[in-house]
């Protein structure tokens, strides 16, 4: 470790309990972007967060959309990568307010059963705790050695928890100031308490609605049924035939561009010691279901799926209706991974479905989503640097996951800009983020800030050697 | 054909325009069954019968239920068969009041293109004008003989067209004074206009809804998806299933029971000129659906099938929700013919859905009716007195059909009184039933006065024989 590295370490020690307090006074500031009343909250906590960064050297501002603002800041000193860190400093509504134990704009530090100290407050982990680890380590080093050892921008957004229409649009409007030679993601998870990780695998979506007509009119069950065309018959039948007994889905083409995991990554997995039956049996399941020949973690991570999240047709009422409906519908979305493409996904579910047809029933498509999947190659150096760094804070090998729900950020990244997402964070499974208590570990918060710390640094070590 | 015989048709012709002054007093009493501001007109109607029962000679009289009110009258006299004769004085409400050319209520006559007379008004074919045609067939034989040429009883009902919840415990309460040899039926139609038919075949009806639990709450389908169990995938393999790929029902012993057309039976639906692909097209449609190796006539009057009357799960409003639901369920019915056993095929459909369920996942069976089908033999000799009277009254054979739907009441005299239904009426296709501008033509009438008579006298010669 440099010298350099030692004292902004210590200083960020030293300095941890007025990091808190900084902390504090961001997330009491009531800024839930989905309550139209809480847009002057909103407005506030940019500024706060302009204001912030600007005392930290940053050349920064708030910048309008049509919703809630963006924070820009930039400080394009030291050499090596440009990097652009995402936050939001939006937080979800706190509903039910019932159930929290104090209000929840009053941060304060609890002890909990284990000795450990937690922040409780709404935004504590998500995401406003989360964003602060990167400030203050940034803080750290100004205040240090005077400057920042890498060049950094920042981007924080303020419609994450609602939908964030404005961030695509504001990225393609600002495509040059934002580019750098890759984005941090700050609003993901540890593995666990001990384990930092490396978020590098996202699944990717294609959705698609159909509506399937047979008759030009609902047909009485009795004088027509057995020889005209029920339309949900033929739908269950192309639903049914989407997965062989084994589980694979049955569409042409459908796993080309699916690679298998790297023998390094699967043995990181296996020794995660993830527990499958604790993760189904939490929601009352016993028996994993899809491919017979993965394992959870690899499903859910690393594997494409097809799931028909919703159906109806016919008579969905109380009692009983003899009807043979017209039209029957579905919803069915598709998770991709690694080089999949969503077009040719989507090309493919339609061919299938249209060959499946009989010749008197049409069939209607609605396009939903359409992103690929994101997997990170493990030797990208800013992965190796960053892993390293984390390794070394946190006295464990840090891990590459993945994550089955889709961060769309990390997508845009990609698509707009044209650059790798890391995603990296500090939160705890048992945060409660988006639940009463919601509470960050003051471990990960000061573990967090010493991370970007020497992430910071190892990225510069990399350009200067 | 017997003098008396002639006598009575000669009197039913020469008395015609009196038999239709008698309809329209029937018909202008608007006993709307399912609109309780029409109680007053239902009560009307039933003693406005029982006085016309009892003008005839009948001991009759309005019998109380917690509903509309029953009309029962007999006239125990003349030798042979004990016959029951049903019909209802109820009518279908008259919306879309618009589309009426003139008043539901004020009966007319009017010419059609094709020259032929119909009387047009509310309930002028579904019931009155069917109902009445017995009744003038009655009033015939007793003005000319001074009785009737068997014992008679009538049964009319005034809850058919709002679901008739009275007509089973009304039958159970008065069991012994309802019995008799046989029944008839009057509320269906001719093939065509110059072909009479007995409807001896109806289907019978099993349904049953399901509900399929996997977790014990809605999942993420990014969490989830691929590991967790989405009971929408089971559902849709368990109504797959259920057919092959010939049409067939898989369902072990489901096939028990079904008789094959006998092949006077089949020789009569093959000479009916059937036109299947009108019949289809008419809705729309232009492949059979169903079994492979069944005409479309067999299918839909005397074969079984299974339809999904409605089905649903998971998110089915605007837009996209990615979840993996806890429930899917489906309302399943089974239409059942001849010797099939209801209770044996919902046993075997819930047998077959919980050998299908994965082990972690829950199955709950509502049911829905259970009736068997109907399928009177070609020999009884009442049906065959009955088509013999009807092919000399309208000088061609008279065909036995079947009916895809159900009509309840024929199921409830076999199974509540333990005797068979014969269905004979002189209803048309185009009779507008429950539509605006029904009409009955007055060549339905006056055949269908002139055929009871006959198919009195034919029956009353069997005893005697």
């Amino acid at each position: 470790m440099s010298d350099r590295l030692s004292d902004v370490l210590a200083h960020i020690d030293s300095d941890i309990d007025n990091s808190l307090e900084r902390l504090f006074r961001l997330i009491e500031i009531q800024s839930i972007s989905t309550d139209p009343a809480f847009a002057g909250a909103c407005l506030q906590a940019a500024e706060w967060l302009a204001d912030a960064l600007k005392g930290v050297g940053f050349d920064a501002g708030v910048r309008p959309t049509p919703g809630h603002p963006m924070v820009v800041g930039h400080a394009k000193e030291g050499a090596g990568p440009h990097v652009l860190f995402y936050g939001h400093y939006d937080v979800q509504p706190v509903d039910p307010i019932d159930l929290w134990e104090t209000d929840p704009f009053a941060p304060r530090i609890v002890t909990a059963a284990d000795g450990s100290k937690q922040i409780v407050a709404r935004g504590s982990s998500d995401d406003k705790g989360q964003l602060m680890t990167f400030i203050e380590a940034c803080r750290a080093w100004k205040a240090v050695t005077g400057k920042l050892p890498i060049p950094v921008s920042i981007l924080l957004e303020g419609e994450e928890e609602s939908g964030g229409p404005s961030l695509v649009p504001f990225m393609k409007a600002n495509k040059d100031e934002l580019t750098a030679d890759f984005a941090f993601v700050c609003d993901t998870g540890m593995w666990d308490k001990q384990t930092p990780a490396v978020t590098t695998m996202l699944r990717g979506l294609v959705g698609e609605e159909i509506t399937i007509t047979a008759a030009k009119r609902d047909l009485h069950s009795g004088m027509y049924g057995g020889a005209a065309r029920n339309p949900i018959h033929v739908l269950v039948s192309i639903l049914d035939g989407l997965r062989d007994e084994n589980g694979r889905i049955t569409l042409p083409g459908f796993y080309d561009g699916v690679g298998e995991l790297p023998p390094a990554i699967k043995a990181q997995w296996d020794a995660l010691g993830f527990d499958s039956a604790k993760f189904l049996g939490d929601v009352g399941l016993s028996i994993p279901a899809g491919e017979i020949d993965r394992s959870v973690l690899e499903k859910i991570w690393a594997r494409p799926t097809c799931e028909v999240n919703g159906i109806s047709g016919g008579y969905t009422g109380k009692g009983f209706k003899t009807v043979i409906p017209s039209q029957a519908f579905a919803k069915i979305s598709f998770r991709l991974v690694d080089k999949q493409d969503p077009d040719k996904i989507r090309a493919a579910f339609r061919d299938y479905v249209r060959s499946k047809l009989p010749a008197d029933c049409s069939v209607e498509f609605s396009p939903h989503g359409g992103s690929p999947g994101i997997r990170l190659p493990g030797d990208l150096p800013a992965l190796v640097k960053t892993r390293q760094a984390l390794t070394e804070e946190w006295g464990r090998d840090c891990v590459t996951i993945g994550s089955g729900g889709s961060i769309p950020v990390a997508g845009d990244f990609q698509s707009v800009l044209g650059m790798d997402a890391l995603m990296v964070g500090f939160a705890l499974d048992d945060d409660r983020i988006h639940s009463p208590n919601e509470k960050y570990d003051v471990s990960s918060y000061h573990g967090g800030i010493r991370s970007w710390a020497r992430i910071l640094a190892a990225l510069s070590e990399k350009a200067q050697s």
